[in-house]
């Protein structure tokens, strides 16, 4: 207890004395190092970061075994520049980090955000609120109700009540739709669980692990997912879907829900949605649909069409944080009527939730989450998309839609390429092996050696980070045709020229592995 | 697509041109408010914000039902001063916020950042990376690893693979614990499920519901949460808690998981760890603490004592988020092997997961969770920690508790006040009644009117948020006291003035109802 003494037994503490100044001093000149990390990123002078081959490497470059002593002390109180060394602290960090504003940046499904982005972000920093009940946030309740309506009715969802929430990620958003499938179509689950009840679950074969992680976690388990084939363009065989529903009846099981994608995570394939709502249908069992990585498709003036179907859905997960650049992470579940989420998720918790405004309208928005705390991801959405307007997220989308057929068409022509992934391009990825000596067949293991020493060449080089994955198709064929190349083409930033670079530096790479 | 002339063929997308100059032209003048926004806030110039009654009146404000138009327009390429506009927006969205900054928001269990904390966002901000695989996130991957390891050694564990890791918000810890509760101590419902078993867990009647939903959410449904009374201090009646389990083995249950709690919801009680801890090796069951909101008294130097016990936990959910000022969300998920994690939640998921560095070790971490891509909270912990020390921390602490006792002394003497939580407070809240007309009994209904009505007017005041809520022993009793306030003393701004304010305003509020 610190007592001043110029006033008897007030009890103060000085830790937090001067805040303005403090921000002033700190945040002025770690937003100038942020200035210049972009402006020297898009001036070539800034490479996509260090590559680490050992993690333990990195905790030395850190110091982050001795955070015993680091810890001991205090910048702000024992540095004799403490804005300065914790500016620097953070100047640390940025270097040793990948650099998603770096053009090159090809990896899994997201990149970097934008100024826009940045500025949602610092305002969600400043408010450091928590979307959980209206009192503490009003601005951004509604904001993310009005959103959510708006991106709902993209996607079909055109009713007076159509809406969503976002979840931190779509596993997430694709966990909470199994359980509203659940909470609201056996509503007896509530109290007593799966019990007596073998559920059943269906997606494809190339669906994200997501759905798989969803049934553990629900406690149906992971033998409760029925994997359905796919076609040779990656999409789910509805025949297939129908004779399974049959099969796991006959086996005992009680169909729940089926999960069709909209965007696969390796290959990008857009499921046929209205035939397998018919299915959905006939059996009675919740249609969600996980556009986490494809939804984005329905901004697209070449793409929307692969959403077909869409409408027919119970919910779909699209991300934001994904193909339109806003800030990681904004995942929303969408659904044609939103007081689904308080049926299947609210419980009573009147310390909380004291707020009845409209029996129809919930403004407490946790009530309809399986959680309480929520960051108002849906207000980074909504900045983005007043800054760059529909027809600029259309832009977006469609260009790099043309960036992903561009480099799919050019590798089409040229010797050791071969794109396994369907062509154009259903998504923003294109799938492929490149083997430098193409008169010689490699083995599955050779074909991933050389896949993985390119890859690690790219990033080595400072100028391309591209993931690298196995044919999905091999672990349902047993063969082994060894890891391909799995390339995202979705920064803005990218260009003809950047796709050009990449394919003359997968083969210089490729050269030394031949 | 975008055909540059000067180029044959070339595709290029002008979204994204001269982003640091966008930056600059954003960022800047949007700090500047932020800035000013907190040095107006210590100056009393700004206040706690607006309140308001019906959310449509904010759509209004906010022009949120003319989205459509909105979206129809582009910011960055229709107005004529893009950056001021889209700054206007940021600084309507703040002033129609709660100010978190304000010493008067003492509304549920957290309280604002602080410089470092904005800060740390600002690097999470610029980095947008994925702490889901160690390629795309190294740096802030080791920095979660190592600070979880030094955080859960507080805790006491102190093993050589104690950590932990974060998940986006108490629920989620706590929801994550018992999925490893069921995956590591039954290994066989992963694949088969809950089926033909049915699990139990156990809680006090003044648990989080984030208990119950978990129970929900995992399929063991709100039946099998059997809820375990309190002593007069609010703390699990131990005694209870074995004949509970005892009986629940007797109607058929598999005792599964006791969820004790360091710092309840509505009082902050502490359960008695050590004893719980030979009730859960008894039954072979998973002891989990769920510390969300008392976690953090870890660093008290009067309140540490109330953790005894904590390294006799399987799990312990802490969230440096409420107590300590870090920016929201942060919470953690500590256990005194991590290996744990991957045990229980990891698939298979080739086209992620490519990096066996070492068995012992994993670097990829969306592995150990039932998520995939993730914010990386921890790091905002580690600026916050290098920044005050665990001194620093120690000193907010203790001064945050100085504060809670020094109001619960002060209503102790006062005509009318009545404390309804322990005294001296185990965690930073105050459950208090107040009752204008002492001499004159209030029913229950009466008590509440009374209490919202004071509650409302200092909000509205813009002096004071702070909540109220009904008692939990009514639910349990049948009975109705009403609701009474609970003040939550958690900024070090907080001083015994502002604590006499607090209770000048009260008084004066309630003259208007007396």
């Amino acid at each position: 207890m610190t007592v001043d003494t110029t006033v008897s037994n007030k009890i103060i503490c000085d830790l937090e004395k001067n805040r303005a100044e403090e921000l002033e001093k700190i945040l002025k000149p770690a937003l100038e190092l942020v200035i210049n990390h972009v402006k020297d990123t898009d001036a070539g002078k800034k490479n996509i970061g260090p590559r680490f081959e050992d993690p333990k490497e990195l905790c030395g470059i850190l110091d982050l075994d001795h955070l015993e002593n680091l810890f001991d002390r205090s910048i702000k109180k024992d540095a004799n520049d403490p804005a300065g060394e914790i500016v620097a602290v953070f100047e640390k960090v940025l270097n040793n980090s990948v650099n998603t504003w770096h053009t090159g940046f090809m990896d899994k499904l997201y990149a970097s955000t934008n100024p826009v982005g940045m500025l949602s972000d610092l305002l969600l920093s400043v408010l450091n609120t928590n979307s959980h009940v209206f009192t503490v946030s009003p601005a951004i309740t509604v904001i993310e109700l009005k959103v959510a309506q708006k991106y709902a009715s993209l996607f079909g969802f055109t009713g007076p009540k159509a809406g969503g929430l976002t979840f931190n990620g779509g596993s997430w958003s694709n966990i909470t739709s199994l359980q509203m499938a659940r909470s609201l179509l056996f509503p007896e689950t509530k109290l007593n669980g799966n019990f007596g009840k073998r559920f059943a679950i269906y997606t494809s074969v190339h669906a994200h692990y997501s759905i798989e992680k969803a049934a553990i976690l629900l406690g149906l388990g992971a033998n409760a997912v029925f994997k359905i084939p796919v076609d040779s363009r990656g999409r789910m065989c509805v025949d297939s879907l129908q004779e399974t529903i049959e099969k796991s009846i006959m086996s005992g099981f009680t169909p729940l829900y089926v999960s069709a994608t909209a965007g696969t995570t390796v290959f990008g394939s857009f499921d046929p949605f209205e035939e397998i709502a018919k299915v959905a249908k006939k059996y009675h069992i919740w249609f969600h649909i996980d556009g986490s990585w494809g939804g984005n498709a329905i901004f697209s003036t070449t793409r929307k069409q692969l959403l077909k179907g869409s409408e027919l859905a119970d919910s779909i997960t699209s991300n934001p944080h994904k193909m339109l650049g806003v800030p990681t992470t904004c995942s929303f579940l969408l659904v044609p009527n939103n007081r689904v989420f308080t049926q299947a998720n609210s419980l009573l918790a009147p310390y909380l939730f004291h707020n009845v405004v409209d029996e129809n309208e919930n403004y407490d928005l946790a009530k309809g989450t399986m959680g309480c705390g929520r960051r108002a991801d849906a207000v980074k959405f909504y900045f983005g998309w007043l800054w760059y307007g529909t027809k600029g997220y259309t832009e977006r989308v469609d260009h790099a839609y043309d960036i992903a057929e561009y480099f799919a068409d050019r590798i089409s022509g040229m010797p050791g390429f071969k794109n396994v992934s369907d062509n154009p391009p259903p998504c923003l990825q294109v799938c492929f092996y490149y083997n430098p000596t193409p008169d010689m067949k490699c083995s599955g293991s050779e074909m991933t050696k050389i896949t993985r020493y390119i890859a690690h060449s790219l990033h080595s080089s400072g100028e391309f980070l591209i993931d690298f994955a196995p044919n999905p198709n091999d672990s349902v064929s047993g063969e082994d045709h060894g890891e391909f190349f799995r390339a995202v083409f979705n920064s803005p930033m990218i260009t003809s020229d950047t796709v050009d670079e990449l394919i003359r530096k997968i083969v210089e790479f490729g050269e030394q592995c031949s």
